[in-house]
């Protein structure tokens, strides 16, 4: 079966690129820098329930993901959750926080903020800066 | 350099056993059953900080632990957050949700709670439960 993305994490985001795992997108909020990670296979929800050549795969783009985060937008720290209470589908969430982001040094999730959407071309910009910086994690 | 665990953690939580990788402890907050899994290595803060074969160990760890509080609990979901805004010492918390808890669906972070404590006899019960599934669940 064809991979569908769960239709929450698809029109909450814009799709980047996908990896030898993962669909990789941008959440559609400014407020921070903030990949999905969505392994591409059916019926996932836990990181248990994947493969070991897959969990290998998982921490590997996990990885990427977190360093090209790191190396644009030099983050205080990388923030990396799979909950999924309300998504089943497995996805990760790998996010930049900053001294000064409105939650800083709560979690996230402890602060209620409004979601800032991107413009387009602030949207492409980022993709860009994403994809290139994606490409030279890509050797590590 | 030998292995010191954050004095946060420490007073949060109770040892369970040391494995390849993480220090394994008990969250001690009765609301949920959470564990702490710490890698013993000096100066981490990022998953990508750790060598590639420490990651996989930490990725083999993450999910022994999620299974064993699978097997034991029955949760409706496990929720795992590397985030390490207040305490820089990587830490991954593995933790289980379940469709009673206080926060259910929400991110726990999103609801506050007081932590209520383990007695020493409640304590001992759940490491015990805890190590003995960890055993089982050793090979996968």
């Amino acid at each position: 079966m064809a991979f569908v993305l769960d239709h929450r994490l698809e029109g909450s985001s814009f799709f980047i690129e996908d990896w030898d795992l993962c669909r990789v997108s941008l959440k559609n909020d400014k407020t921070w820098p903030w990949l999905y990670l969505v392994p591409r296979r059916d019926n996932i929800r836990e990181i248990y329930d994947l493969t070991p050549a897959d969990r290998a795969l998982l921490m590997h783009e996990i990885s990427r993901a977190a360093e090209a985060l790191h190396a644009i937008y030099q983050p205080e720290k990388i923030n990396t959750a799979a909950l999924g209470n309300m998504v089943p589908q497995l996805h990760v969430h790998v996010f930049a926080r900053f001294k000064h982001d409105p939650a800083w040094p709560k979690p996230v999730w402890a602060v209620q903020t409004n979601e800032i959407s991107y413009t387009d071309s602030e949207k492409n910009a980022e993709i860009l800066k994403l994809k290139k910086s994606f490409g030279e994690m890509r050797g590590s």
